[in-house]
């Protein structure tokens, strides 16, 4: 039963595994390994999981394995160093493959890793958790955090596969869960009104992890992604719609410390205020706002901003935005349930006001 | 009397600029600058004698400076952390433009910044010594050094132009110069005879800085160079003859400690052993070998490897070079004045014998 997709990006294009059982099948991993080094990146929480299944699949590899701690904290300069330093202790060479066995963190530090390693190595991605699966393995987009702000460091480097085993989901803690399904919403919200409905009726079942409601979930996401990277790799124009809610979302975990709220948690409180204020522009229906939040809270996900963050640093967070052109900042909005809009034209006196008013009181 | 060559890289085009009085043309800088954010960074040498020049020109746009300690012992991440730190700390966003102002360290690590800096944003060279005019600025190779590896960690990413003032070559120092002649005759070997020759009859001027004589250099070597890039932009095959006398030179900064030799020093004590194990290797005529290293020395550069690393050390740190494939060194030899090779298949007895050779009794 396993879906294949393709991220269709000329001779960068790739597959995207979707199913359960996939661990299990060795040649979906190795036949997108070119040389005989690889090395396995993943943290100590997936390591006790996943780790010898991967391992066994690469008997006959010379393959090196660095378990990292866990958590979005350790997603810095610090923790990339210490891939560098693995690899060269290894001398592994420039056809060395890096595998990145975990969530969001790993991928997307592991990515930038490859990016970087003797100006660039292939590796392969194997998502564990929902919002790695239908999010941050796809799409290219790999780095790490820096004090000042999320994501400011980073490269676009295509990963070669994307082997997403949704049997990995059934060892998912509750809270990592929810996190992923605000990314699931949030492709509804911006591009696939249908998908909402869908989303709508069963979001209940994906909270209980039925596997085909899940495996559905996966898929249609991945689909609505890699249909926005084919178009726009290197967030010209329309990838940036994928960042709906996410620079409100970006202050939160900066401003909260990294690792506080989970990067899901942040950007499901951040799509409600982003709602809020397109309520504001007049461009959003109220109705709409309201059918989109309740959804949010429907899978359990944070609808409100920290109170620990006044309207003022709020501000001043959402200020540092690779979106922001120019020294104004852009902001998605939403026009309809399934449309969304860049845009750098809002009044920033109701941006205050979106703020205030969905924060926790 | 200012040339202007294009490296030919489809939408990644851009000029090189070379001349005399190029930074009293603010026109030249500004007309690659998209947003009003700019940030110059350079060193401690190079700052009190061409900042103003350059921040003369950038009136207008809102600009900050870096100015880095001097040696490739900072071209490190921890130095590299230094300009991402000062870029969010200036809120620059992905429309600023980095500027180096310096040598191949100010350049390679710069570039670097301007690879990953929010996933990418331009930057331009403005090289102040003849090695960095002559090579480091032209090309789109940017990396900073780890502990165990010379440029181990990078990214290929091309500047909008490089502005290649000769009379900046004026204030080199004598030791900085010599190193820059290592990478104009490295050109000579590789794949221009007939440069070769004029480098044996006008070596002399050269070292008496003769503008004509060192515009000319300047000029040919990045022809040469930019004729390579595009054809290879990411070093898939002939881009890696550029590389000829690296692999002995990277193990000698390496080795030696970043900083002790000249990158182009170590380049030249290492086209002497790439030149003797290449008349080993029966592919280079004993009389054309003697003829480099000839010229070699009578522009003032070392000849020899260092004594302080013996043979077996040498040997292991060569074996960490990028040019590695599945776990086999490659070099590049000369088969003829002004035509080299890649190299797999030499024999590893003689490459040992190579270096005892050219060892420093």
């Amino acid at each position: 039963m396993m879906k294949t997709l393709t991220v269709e990006l000329g001779e960068r294009s790739y597959p995207i595994y979707i199913g359960p059982g996939l661990l299990a099948r060795p040649e979906l991993l190795t036949r997108h390994i070119g040389s005989h080094q690889a090395m396995v990146v993943t943290n100590e929480t997936v390591a006790p999981l996943y780790l010898d299944r991967v391992l066994t699949s690469l008997k006959g590899h010379r393959c090196e394995t660095l378990v990292l701690p866990d958590g979005e904290e350790y997603k810095d300069l610090a923790t990339l160093t210490r891939i560098f330093d693995a690899l060269l202790a290894a001398r592994f060479d420039r056809g060395a493959t890096l595998i990145a066995l975990g969530g969001g963190v790993i991928g997307d530090i592991t990515g930038f890793a490859a990016a970087c390693y003797q100006r660039g190595v292939p590796f392969i991605q194997i998502p564990t958790t929902l919002l790695a699966q239908v999010d941050s393995s796809v799409g290219g987009k790999t780095g790490v955090n820096h004090p000042l702000g999320k994501n400011m460091i980073g490269a676009f480097h295509q990963p070669r596969c994307v082997i997403a085993d949704t049997d990995a989901l059934n060892t998912l803690d509750g809270r990592e869960l929810r996190a992923g399904l605000a990314e699931i919403i949030k492709y509804g919200l911006i591009c696939d009104g249908e998908f909402f409905l869908w989303l709508e009726s069963n979001i209940d079942r994906l909270s209980a992890r039925e596997p085909e409601a899940l495996s559905y979930a996966v898929e249609r996401s991945c689909r609505d992604k890699a249909a926005v990277v084919a178009v726009d790799e290197r967030e010209g124009g329309a990838r940036a719609l994928l960042n709906f809610g996410h620079t409100f979302g970006h202050a939160i975990e900066t401003g909260m410390g990294y690792g506080e709220w989970l990067h899901g948690e942040a950007v499901a409180a951040g799509m409600c205020a982003a709602a809020d204020l397109s309520v504001r522009e007049g461009l959003l229906a109220p109705a709409a706002a309201d059918r989109a939040i309740a959804l949010i809270a429907r899978a359990g996900l944070p609808i409100r901003l920290p109170r620990e963050i006044d309207t003022g640093r709020f501000l001043d967070l959402m200020a540092v935005d690779k979106k922001v052109q120019a020294g104004s900042l852009r902001l998605i909005l939403l026009q309809s349930i399934g449309t969304a809009v860049v845009s750098g034209r809002f009044d920033p006196a109701r941006l205050r006001e979106s703020i205030e008013a969905r924060r926790e009181r």
